[in-house]
C-alpha cells in the first residue's frame, strides 16, 4: 500500500515519533493477551501476525498529534491498541463467516483450529478490548467505544441479511459498511483527538474524516475481493460473490444494465462465475463508477481536514486518505 | 427447578421485591437491545426467549440485598441485566460450539439461521453488556466485568484445546469450569455486595459463595447432560460426550476403573455410544461421586454465607444453592 506507511521509511521526526508509539501500542497489544493458560497464549501469537497496516492505530496517534493542545499520552496508546484489538476480533470472526483459508499469508484461525476455536478467539479478543479500554478509568472512553461496536455489529448482521439479495439497494450497501467499517475508522479520529483535548469541532470534523476515510477503505477492500491478485492482496478472495454478498460494482452494473444484460449477470452471480461478471463490470464501467465513489469519499475526507492547522501530521492524514485507494493490498 | 425460584410465587415482602426488580432488570435488557435496524432487532426478539432461570441477576439482587448497608439501585439492575446479556452471548455461541438445535425448547440461532449470523449476534450481545455496564459510570465496575469475561472466555479456548483428550485430568477439568462458568457467576455475587457499600470481607465471601456455587452449578449441568431428560431440560443433550468433552463422572470413572473396565469405558466413549457409558457410570458409583462434589461444593458455598446477618435475603441465598443440585433442568 504505496504512502499509507511510507513514514515507516521516512526520517522525518513525526515519522520517528509514530514509529516509537506504535511500537509502544504494540507492547500493550502483546501484554493485555498474555495469558496463564499455554493453550490461550498460542492462540494469541497466531493472532498477532494478522497486524498488517495498523491503519487504526495510526489514525488514533496522527489525529492525536495533528489537533492536539496535549501531548501523545498513554491513553492514545491504548485506544490504540484497544482499536486494532476489535478490528482483530472482526477478522477472527469474519474468516469465520467467509469459510476463508488464508489472511496475511498464512493459514487463518479457523482453517488451522477450527471453527469453534476461531468464535472463541474472537470472543477473547473483544473482551481484552473492552478490559484494556477499562484501564483508562475514563467511563466515556468505554461508552464510546461500545457505541462504535454495537454499529459494528448492527452492520454486519444487516449483512447477514441480505445475503443472497440480488436486490440490494446502494442506500442499504452504504449503511452496513458506514456501520460495518466506518464506524470503527471514524472512532478512532475522533477519539484520537478527543485524548489530544481537541475542541468539539476538531474532533467531529475528525470523526466525519474517518467516517468518509473507512467507507472509501471497505470500497476498495470490496473492489480487491473481486479484481485483486491473491499472492499481492495475501488474502482469500472472491469471497464475497462466493457467500452472496453484493458489492458497490455490482448494484452499479445492476442498476444500470439493460434488461438483457442485467438478467445475464444475474445468472452469473448465482452460478458464482466470477471472471465473467468481473469482465462485464470492467467492460461496462462499474469497476471505474465505484473507484470514482471511492476517490470522492477520499476528497470529502481530506476537505475535513481544513479545521487543522498546517503540519507534518495533517499532511500524514493527506497521504494516508489518498493511499487508501491507491492501495493493491 | 424446585426451589431455584421459588420466590416467584412467595408472598413474602423479599419475594415481591426481588420480583419488581428482576422485571426492571428485563426492562433494562431489552431497552439495550433495541436497535434502528429491525432486522437485528427480530435476532433481539428470538434471544430474549431464552431467558429462564435469570439466577445471574437473582445472585446480583440477591447479594445487594443480603449484604447491604445501600438499597438496590441502579447499579445493581444494570449489572444484573450485563450479567444476564453475557450468560445469553455465551449460550448462542456455545451453540454453535456444539452444533446445538434445541435450547428452552425452541431453535437455536444457530439452527434457524444459520451459524454465521449465531456468532454475530453473539458478538452484539457481548458489545452491547460492555456498552450498558460503562452506562454506570464507574471504571472500576468496567474493569471488574472485563476481568470476568477474559477468564470465561479462557475456560472455553482450555476446554477447546482439550476436546478428545481422553486423559484429561479433574484438576483441569475443575480449572476449565472455574473459568468459563463460576467466573461470571461469582463475580454476580462480589458485585452485587459491592454495589450495596458491602465491606471487602463480606464482598469477597460473596464471591466465594458464588465461585463455589457457579462450580456446583456445572457439574450438575453436566450431569444433565449425560442423564437428564430433553423434554424436562429442555435443550440439546448428550452434547459433550459428541463433541469430545469429558465431564467429571466420567474423569472419575477412567480414574477409578481397573485396566479392563478402563479399556471398555474409553472404547465406549469413542464410539460415542452413551447409553452403555452411562450404565457404566451409575454402576460404578460415578455418576453418585461427581453427585456428591457438587453438594460439597454446596455445603462449602453456604458456609461463606456465615459472613451474613440473619435475614430474609440470607435464607433465599442458601434456598438458591441447595436447589442448584436439586434441579432437573
Amino acid at each position: 500500500m504505496s504512502g499509507l506507511l511510507e513514514f515507516s521509511i521516512s526520517d522525518d521526526p513525526i515519522a520517528q515519533q509514530l514509529r516509537a508509539e506504535l511500537a509502544a501500542v504494540e507492547a500493550i497489544f502483546d501484554r493485555q493477551l498474555a495469558s496463564d493458560m499455554p493453550a490461550v497464549n498460542g492462540l494469541c501469537r497466531h493472532v498477532e501476525r494478522y497486524r498488517g497496516k495498523m491503519l487504526r492505530p495510526t489514525l488514533v496517534l496522527l489525529c492525536g498529534l495533528a489537533s492536539g493542545r496535549r501531548r501523545i499520552d498513554q491513553g492514545h496508546r491504548v485506544v490504540a491498541a484497544v482499536a486494532e484489538m476489535i478490528h482483530m476480533a472482526t477478522l477472527v470472526h469474519d474468516d469465520v463467516l467467509d469459510d476463508a483459508q488464508v489472511r496475511r499469508r498464512g493459514a487463518t484461525v479457523n482453517q488451522l483450529r477450527g471453527n469453534e476455536v476461531a468464535v472463541m478467539l474472537g470472543d477473547y479478543l473483544i473482551s481484552n478490548a473492552f478490559h484494556l479500554c477499562s484501564t483508562i478509568g475514563d467511563p466515556s472512553i468505554n461508552l464510546a467505544l461500545g457505541e462504535i461496536t454495537n454499529t459494528l455489529c448492527e452492520g454486519e448482521l444487516v449483512q447477514l441479511h441480505h445475503r443472497d439479495n440480488l436486490s440490494l439497494d446502494e442506500a442499504t450497501y452504504f449503511e452496513i459498511i458506514r456501520r460495518k467499517t466506518a464506524s470503527l475508522v471514524g472512532g478512532c479520529c475522533r477519539l484520537g483527538a478527543r485524548l489530544s483535548g481537541a475542541d468539539e469541532a476538531v474532533s467531529s470534523a475528525l470523526g466525519a474524516f474517518g467516517l468518509s476515510l473507512g467507507v472509501a477503505f471497505q470500497i476498495q477492500d470490496d473492489l480487491l475481493d473481486l479484481e485483486g491478485k491473491p499472492e499481492v492482496v495475501g488474502k482469500s478472495l472472491g469471497r464475497d460473490l462466493d457467500k452472496g454478498k453484493l458489492t458497490l460494482p455490482i448494484i452499479v452494473h445492476l442498476a444500470e444494465a439493460g434488461p438483457d444484460a442485467r438478467l445475464e449477470a444475474l445468472e452469473l452471480i448465482e452460478r458464482r462465475e466470477s471472471e465473467g461478471l468481473l469482465q462485464r463490470l470492467v467492460d461496462s464501467g462499474a469497476i471505474d463508477a465505484a473507484r470514482s465513489r471511492a476517490v470522492s469519499l477520499v476528497n470529502d475526507a481530506k476537505m475535513q481536514l481544513a479545521v487543522l492547522v498546517d503540519g507534518p501530521a495533517r499532511d500524514l492524514l493527506q497521504a494516508m486518505a489518498e493511499a487508501v485507494v491507491d492501495r493493491d493490498h
